[in-house]
């Protein structure tokens, strides 16, 4: 028996030393150490490669360091076993604050405000209070649902989509196709949170654009903290082009790093972040999958598992 | 028995239809009708001129629209009435978004990643999470308490001083003169709305900066959502060129228009405002004097008088 960690572009040996600490005496393993791939019962993965699964014939779950499951699902050689996500307080943490952060820069009309301080303008127009906003959240999850409660905390009018029905506190909920367009037409700021599915592929484009409620100074704004393939780039350099959207925020690209010569880089409108938003933290991880995969030696279930068919 | 509205540079018209309608029979005069000054029980002022108050010899209250009393205290023939403050629901919902919209702003680093995009730089610096962050709010009246509970709820750790003692759940308080440096050294980012006075004039100095706390990305900052003499604007600038502050975030100016020549202007580190955090409203104004006042006609106490001592 042994936990084989496969992390491929973070400190895998930081990982391997937290978990080995706080496993005690269950080995953990990295890829370049020697071993019968036959003892190993559980795989920590990120970013695996192609053969990163090959012979491990004993698994009985695989964890996976992303909170979003999109390419690792993906995976040609994906073993059938249990795959555990990673729920990260300090990661939910993180996005809301990004979340809120971006909200309340809409809008407070900073990118208005920052242009009249370059031409030294003083001009005063009043932004809305939070009350006359609403806030439109696509996905219902954790993180959804705790950037829902602290925006409506804050003031806000939150409306909420998910895929199937869900009923939360302070917040109007959408489910499904159809509720797509009247909760779109009833939101002035979109807040992308979604897991990335074949459905939820090119979400963000001109025609859900074009259905945003139109009453916020300037025209209606995007947030995207999710995942690059949620949007149509193209289709937003339209819409801040043509006013169809006055803003946005985007933390996430159809190519990463974005490429030098995208034209999202120049638009004064669009705030661009590097895929920031939140990461997945070691110290959490470290206490999150270590107490996972004991309390599962010691016979109690698995938690936060996938489920495959949903594709979350 | 009248209530005469004295309201400079706003629309005193609009003021005294809404009030005249909310108060039924009780007659509401504006400055340019003619009246018997001994007539006349209630004013309701804002910037009244030198000659505001003079033969209004049965005042039983002033009626100030602003939240800040600063310059109404100052006026050179104030007569001794009780002075009700504007106490605004939405004017402190609208301080709340801007404190949290410019809080939240600068734990994001927006000015960094700002300039990475202006130069096409994908580099991936992770924000600090709101718990890692200490708030300081100096002000602990009605807005100083909504904008440090909002903030607490989003994870901050708030700090608060005001001039005496003060119990504030989620919120470590400090006090008075001893107080400050305390305060000042746990916090990173300082958040100003006092009122006015003869201690608190140009309280957000250079002295002041060198005693925050140094944790955060960059170095601390300050935002003065309050009055411009609270800040001597030569040691912001000071401050922000040699590192003692890494942004700022100003709304108020000793000077307001903030003077073209001004080098607060062309600082990319400092995020300025037209004076439009919050704004007196009319509709909840009407509300509140029109209630005030035939609360007092009936016999009941005024509220939210000033304390002419304490200087608010």
């Amino acid at each position: 028996m042994a936990l084989l960690l496969h992390l491929s572009d973070v400190n895998e040996h930081a990982w391997a030393e937290g978990l080995q600490s706080a496993l005690g005496g269950y080995p953990v393993l990295r890829r370049d150490e020697s071993f019968d791939p036959g003892n190993i019962h559980y795989i920590f993965a990120w970013k695996p490669a192609q053969d990163a699964f090959d012979g491990l014939d004993n698994l009985k779950a695989i964890f996976s360091l992303g909170a979003g499951v999109d390419a690792l699902l993906a995976h040609p050689r994906l073993p059938d076993v249990p795959i555990v996500r990673f729920v990260d307080d300090e990661l939910t943490q993180c996005m809301s604050d990004y979340v809120v952060a971006n909200v309340t820069m809409h809008q407070r009309l900073f990118t208005r405000y920052k242009a009249h301080q370059r031409a030294k303008v003083w001009s005063q127009l009043y932004p809305p209070a939070a009350f006359e906003i609403n806030v439109g959240i696509m996905g219902l999850g954790v993180l959804g649902l705790d950037a829902a409660q602290k925006l409506s905390l804050l003031g806000f009018n939150v409306k909420g989509w998910s895929r199937s029905p869900k009923s939360v506190e302070n917040v109007e909920t959408f489910a499904g196709p159809d509720g797509l367009d009247p909760f779109l037409a009833s939101t002035d700021i979109l807040v992308n949170l979604l897991p990335l599915t074949p459905e939820t592929e090119g979400i963000l484009n001109y025609e859900t654009f074009r259905k945003l409620r139109r009453r916020l100074i300037g025209g209606p704004v995007i947030i995207n903290a999710a995942r690059g393939k949620h949007q149509r780039e193209a289709d937003i350099v339209r819409a801040l082009g043509d006013g169809t959207l006055s803003a946005a925020s985007l933390d996430v690209f159809e190519v990463e790093p974005l490429p030098k010569d995208s034209p999202l880089w120049t638009i004064e409108t669009c705030f661009i972040t590097p895929h920031i938003a939140a990461i997945s933290n070691e110290r959490s991880g470290v206490k999150y999958f270590a107490q996972m995969l004991l309390d599962h030696e010691a016979g109690k279930p698995l938690r936060n598992v996938v489920d495959r068919d949903r594709g979350y």
